[in-house]
């Protein structure tokens, strides 16, 4: 993949790196725009998922940010310079938004586990995408918010993920006010898997990559499509679909070789089928 | 609006104050009764809900309650008497389960967040009554029970709005037993935003229907209803449906004066529009 | 009921005894396979489930284990012995999903409440066992995990259960690492009620059937059917079904008897109708 470029500098959107086998790093590094979700960001995220999802030697993707924050959601400068369009900036918005959703849910249908390295502030749409993310660790100096009811534009999309990772009275606090959740609330809500000191945050969230990366990645694929799949379904479809999946999964070649390895107390080695 | 009138006395069902500016306080006021939700409490409750929900002045709203119950739930007397109809009661249990569902619906389709003062205990219909409310401040004395089930009626509808709020075995655990929950349980389970010293209940409660007051009142019933709205529905469903709600809003009066407000560090002026 | 037999052995897989009036206590009882849920156990317990839950002088079920384990969850050498049949194992495999599926939702059909006594490690569909019980006490050594992602086989049909417990972030980690949960964790996440010394496990859930037995066993049944079907509803159809079921709850014979006694101070006699 080539990293996607930024239209008013030499630097890049986004960083990638692979600092293990398996393990991809994908970086915001907008620093100065404070991690904002321009229309070019969004498209460069969404390529992104998508080129990792279908790359075979990336099994665990970690999403990381530069800067102070890790991403301040849309970008507000953007949005508001289409004002002066013709249509006073209605079919931006509506693309900005529809683009918004689809990269959000390409995390979700991306086959490889994605975990927010979270090292700073995520307001608005950056804190939707960690709620995104299949998993999330944050620095203990991390805050949350979804502050668009302070600016007269709520955070509608933002709410799909978080009111997916939160319980509804502490997600209508989070919406209605716009206050600030620290990153130790973040963990006790469910919003993130938890909170480590600022220097920790990409080595553990680097660290749980590998140990994910380590698994057969077509099961963890089949794991994680149906786990969003089954969680829509009412309790006697889920079974009957979870069932089928169970079944498709036995007949696959690494649980074959899964089982044959614990039964006989030798590692696993997984082909991918 | 003109405050409910008790049947048996001069004393008002409801009464309302509007502290702050924005702010309505509505509060319970059959205190010997506990408060209890009699079918004309529900009928007062509905049209009070019908009635701010269409105040332009009013912006949050508190309900409270006085005296040492918050509120008992259904009215038991009330019920029993009707034993003596011809049909034994079914007519008018129909009716008052029909009402009291309908009344708590309004409470979720009222465009104004609504913010449970919770000084007393609040059971049954009482407990739901504070489970639907967006947001709940309670007393650290006060206790939350659905103890139906001790006297032969399963707690049912309570629980639409309790098994909502509050994960499946604590839900469970509370409408099998009808044990107790203390408020700091009720916080850690996510059935009430926070527990405060009984005498900060009321104060909080108008502080924080004073914040969201400070909002676009159009933005905050923008967001509300597409919470309960998206909540219902599928990922992508709900994506679809959230993005088309921001793209309106991104068009509103409000949006483009909020935005504006903060990109050139001025306190925007809502217009409700 | 008639204990299921074991095929290997003298030993029943399962036992049953009644330590208390109503109260039925069911005991995995393969230690030495670690209460596996071979293909013959999903049977025995399928069927103590359907019969216990007609018996009328049972209104609570405790499930508890024998042994170090409560559950490792299915017999991997039960399965992996049909890689040898000529379809390579495909229709034991889709035989042995559909029936633990099937018992898993008899659990939950079951009319009376199924309280989990877990004394120790859960694991894959054991853990999923555990989820699916209305209740469950656990000891505080006890441990939580979902570790078919090692061996090749994602916990699918156990995730169904447990994400309908414990939030997405929590339920995903567990999932794709495989990792134990601690009782404590298990409590904070909403998977078990509580955690307890081992030694207080069945008493304990032997003394909360007890107090749930001595409600109306129609009462009882009515609600927690109930609690399943509008989990599933959104919220105006939950309502619309929840009144109704009041209705019908309130024209019973124990509703009457129930409100009767608390009104008139008396213990209540339930009839059951």
């Amino acid at each position: 993949m080539t990293a996607a470029k930024a239209t008013s500098a030499e630097e890049p959107l986004l960083n990638l790196e692979r600092p293990r086998p398996g393990v991809a790093v994908l970086t915001l590094n907008r620093p100065a725009a404070r991690n904002a979700l321009s229309v070019a960001m969004l498209d460069a995220l969404h390529k992104a998922f998508a080129a990792l999802g279908a790359d075979t030697t990336v099994a665990a993707i970690v999403l990381a940010a530069n800067g102070p924050v890790f991403s301040s959601g849309h970008d507000l400068k953007e949005l508001t310079a289409h004002r002066a369009d013709a249509d006073k900036g209605l079919a931006f918005y509506s693309e900005a938004m529809t683009r918004c959703s689809a990269m959000m849910q390409a995390i979700v249908a991306c086959p490889k586990p994605v975990i927010a390295a979270v090292q700073g502030t995520a307001t608005a749409a950056g804190c939707q995408l960690v709620a995104t993310c299949d998993l999330a660790i944050a620095a203990d100096s991390a805050q949350f918010c979804t502050p668009g009811v302070n600016i007269g534009l709520f955070c509608s999309t933002p709410m799909v993920a978080l009111s997916r990772n939160v319980g509804r009275k502490r997600a209508m606090e989070m919406l209605l006010t716009g206050d600030m959740l620290s990153a130790a609330d973040a963990v006790e809500y469910g919003l993130i898997n938890r909170a480590v000191p600022a220097a920790e945050v990409l080595p553990q969230a680097i660290a749980l990559a590998e140990t994910i990366a380590a698994k057969s990645p077509l099961t963890v694929a089949i794991g994680k499509r149906a786990f969003y799949a089954q969680a829509e379904m009412p309790l006697s479809e889920a079974y009957a679909y979870a069932a089928q999946v169970m079944v498709d999964n036995m007949m696959t070649r690494d649980a074959e070789e899964g089982i044959g390895a614990f039964l006989g107390k030798r590692p696993p080695e997984w082909k991918g089928r």
